[in-house]
């Protein structure tokens, strides 16, 4: 496939610089294996010289085959010092990466003012940095920061410190507006300047403090430039950068230029949406292409037109971004996920079936309240095998407990669960470390007697969201449970106005889905119940 | 003052078709009187042919003295229909606005498609409307609905289209971009062409689509338009409309055009986080120019030349816009976003002050246990206090206990706190939805009679982020909450491998943050405790 545009995603590494996003060494390899899917051509992991969890990430990337490059970020060496010295530099070779990007100075006034050296100091500091580089091999990127504003003020030194990066070997020359606050006319005369000077195939990297970091990407797109920086959804400082997840299918569906494939383009929602769970940031409702308002029509008149034609009051087909069309007032929106994973399951969820109309409407129901199956795939499942009759109720509950208290600085959680499993019942208490831990092993010491494969299980992800902020504290909640057998790992999903009560919920599902396909034990061991202190009812 | 361009506001109509935006006759009263003193020109109320809200909001607005001026919205008329008989035309004549905006067809698919009758019979709805608005002595304003696609599809039709309401007497020619989908160099293009063709001034309507409605905008303005129509926060269907809040600053500061006084400039951020409240709509946190983190810093670099010259990274000065800077306080950062804090509240954290190398140590060992302050404020605030001597421990707690329970399907949350005011042991419980909020609630009630000042907070937001998610339910969480008195807003957070205590913690720093200016009660008045079910232990 022929790509007219190159995507180098920043998420990782620019993108955590937004407010209230902090992800971990493992949250970074999972949306890293996300980005490949979606076909990106570049992906920053971060910044091995600046701290450990980075060093760790690049480490666990290294043996892992994917089509992307994975670069590390740096800056130019220091003033004064030897680029073979600089700690930054030698961390982003011993990362292990094939390609790295510079930050370096293309403003006069950083250079004396923020890096209080002289001109010619920093031209020397780009050469050195980029002349290390290319001699250990990698391929090299020159981020120009603030290029556009220290181009409005000396646009002679600002393109002197690209033609340097560029006689150094370095091979992609990116300018950025790290202020953002350049406008897209300005943008474009700019970038085609450069394009004129600079014999290197140029990037851009635009930030949105003017709401305009997409507009300012595509202007320089239609200046010349060749590589599009950005991260998913628009994360990064201040008001974020460039987002790409509009970028991208404004470059392929509006302007016509190839960066992904057709396919990679219809996964762009469910990549979007998945960074926002790992992140754990709520993606505004109408953001664009992918939101869940994206292709919402309220009106009457508006939704009366849609039926008749599509195209009437839709900029685009909804699907080739893999997001669909919601008809709000007579909630007509299409289940194509749901469709896809009942079929998967070879359940017959045809319009005619009596089942698959009740099981629709009770999942529409179910998300009205505050669920969503596109992060818990295990009880979307439990959901369909229960409606077409397969018994996957391995227990009840009859009721539980959970106590909570602190005093002389000392913190109890304790759990009491009262379950019927199979006609017996089963009464436990169990201690933890808080509430949910203490809600695990009393349900776990509840049904090991009965099912021993209980305890190969265990939880790896557990996330609560605020559904309705407005309310706070009295607000719904929604819970997701990530579980592995160290094969397989699933996810279920629970809501309640009540932390413990969606967790339970979540919990429950993840036990059942677990035990679904195992055979309860017959007579529990007397012996074994009385060692783990179980005591029936 | 002259005025370059008008701004015509539409968040009172166009707005409230946003996903989860509904406004009261009342709310919009209040948004109208706001919108009033930021200077817009126009404010759209909303469509009195379509429903009695709208209508008794025009009633109230009759009699009010404005200088912005209120508008009604409406189609043109029916097919095959008199303009004087049109019961939406002549309710907007009822309604007593002096000036009216009317969307019509420019689309010839649309004509045949949605309205379903020839293209000749649109021209003459068009004709006839704006005819009939004129005879009452009305400005009119036509919203040229699909302008652009039709333009591209049809490009004589759509200019018909204008020509006949231009011929009928129209005031303004507004371009609409209904679906969002075009480019900023196709806008500037197609508007370029209509300033020469159409004698009339020329206004643009943009949607967020492609996240490009505040570029397509600025695109019109550079080919000739002189009003721009959006929405305070860009709300609207699907993805919104253009954003006012981006517009105005982007036209005004960058581009040199005045749409109003740099007085009303600087009352920006207000207005949009007024209005955000009244909608009940959450603000992005990082939205351009009005954001909470429109100016925040959080890299250690940037903070570090920050503080040597803000326009090293900030593209405005954020009090021309009524926002201001932040410096964020994380892990990324070097000690300097600490001491700017510390600065800001006129404490002396030079490098030589005990206290001050005591609480860095303090806050170093806190961000390694999971704790974040970037979004958190007030409590990194009242460490600073407290580590400088300020009493800022307004009680202490004794113990709390919290009951959970699930009987019979039916969930119970209760809380029993017992905290010590100065001395007094008080000793209360609470019920809840759910355990937080039966904490808050009892919290509230034990204070309340030494600090009734407890009553006029309220939670806004609470966040809760697994840190370690390889543990699962076992984890340390990082709970966040977010308070608001309606003048100020402040977080705070709690870490704890126990939900409950976390939120605890952040609580408790959020109600000391509130009262730490307030002067206790001395006697609690006996009357008012036993009416509230406090009992001293």
């Amino acid at each position: 496939m022929k790509v007219d545009i190159s995507v180098f995603d920043t998420t990782l590494r620019d993108g955590t610089q937004g407010e209230g996003i902090s992800l971990s060494a493992e949250d970074k390899v999972k949306i890293a294996l996300k980005l490949d899917q979606l076909g990106v051509h570049y992906i920053e992991g971060g910044n091995p010289g600046s701290n450990s969890k980075d060093i760790e990430f690049f480490r666990r990337m290294r043996d892992m085959k994917l089509n992307a490059k994975i670069t590390a970020f740096g800056s130019t060496r220091r003033k004064n010092s030897q680029a073979d010295q600089d700690t930054s530099l030698v961390r982003i070779v011993e990362s292990g990466v094939r390609a790295a990007t510079l930050v370096g100075k293309s403003w006069d006034f950083h250079v004396t003012t923020a890096l209080q050296t002289t001109l010619e100091e920093n031209l020397a500091m780009i050469y050195d940095s980029f002349a290390f580089l290319k001699r250990r091999g990698l391929e090299a990127i020159y981020d120009a920061e603030h290029f556009f504003d220290g181009y409005k003020h000396n646009p002679e030194y600002a393109l002197a410190c690209l033609r340097k990066a560029a006689e150094a070997g370095a091979d992609w020359i990116v300018l950025c507006d790290t202020n953002g606050g350049t406008l897209p006319n300005e943008i474009y005369e700019i970038v085609s300047r450069v394009a004129k000077e600079v014999d290197k195939p140029i990037g851009i990297h635009t930030h949105n403090d003017c709401e305009l970091a997409v507009a300012n990407t595509l202007a320089a797109v239609q200046a010349g430039a060749r590589q599009v920086q950005g991260t998913i959804n628009g994360y990064g400082e201040r008001c974020g950068n460039a987002n790409l997840c509009s970028i991208i299918p404004n470059l392929q569906l509006k302007m016509g230029l190839r960066c992904i494939s057709d396919e990679q383009l219809a996964q762009l929602t469910s990549v979007a949406r998945y960074v926002s769970e790992i992140a754990n940031a709520v993606m505004p409702v109408g953001q664009p292409y992918v939101g869940n308002a994206a292709f919402a029509h309220k009106g009457g008149i508006h939704v009366s037109a849609i039926l008749k034609d599509p195209k009437t009051y839709e900029h685009i087909q909804p699907e080739l971004v893999g997001n669909q069309r919601r008809i709000l007032v007579s909630e007509l929106a299409g289940q194509s996920n749901i469709i896809h994973k009942a079929q998967e399951m070879g359940l017959d969820i045809s319009s005619g079936n009596e089942r698959a109309r009740a099981v629709i409407e009770k999942i529409k129901i179910l998300e009205h309240e505050g669920y969503s199956f596109e992060g818990a795939d295990a009880s979307l499942e439990l959901l369909l095998r229960d409606a077409f009759g397969e018994q996957t109720q391995i227990f009840k509950l009859e009721s539980f407990k959970m106590l909570v208290e602190k005093s002389d600085g000392r913190m109890v959680s304790e759990a009491i669960v009262k379950i019927n499993v199979g006609g017996d019942i089963v009464y436990t208490a169990a201690e933890g470390n808080g509430p949910v831990n203490a809600l695990d092993n009393a349900l776990r010491k509840a049904l090991v007697q009965y099912y021993p494969e209980i305890m190969n299980i265990a939880l790896t992800d557990y996330k609560v969201r605020v559904l309705d902020e407005k309310d706070a504290t009295a607000a719904k909640v929604r819970v997701l449970i990530e579980t592995t057998d160290f094969k397989n790992t699933w996810s279920t999903v629970g809501v309640s106005d009540n932390v413990i009560e969606a967790s339970w919920e979540a919990l429950v599902d993840s036990f059942r889905y677990a035990l679904m396909n195992c055979k309860k034990t017959p007579a529990a061991q007397e012996d074994k119940r009385e060692q783990l202190g179980i005591v029936n009812h």
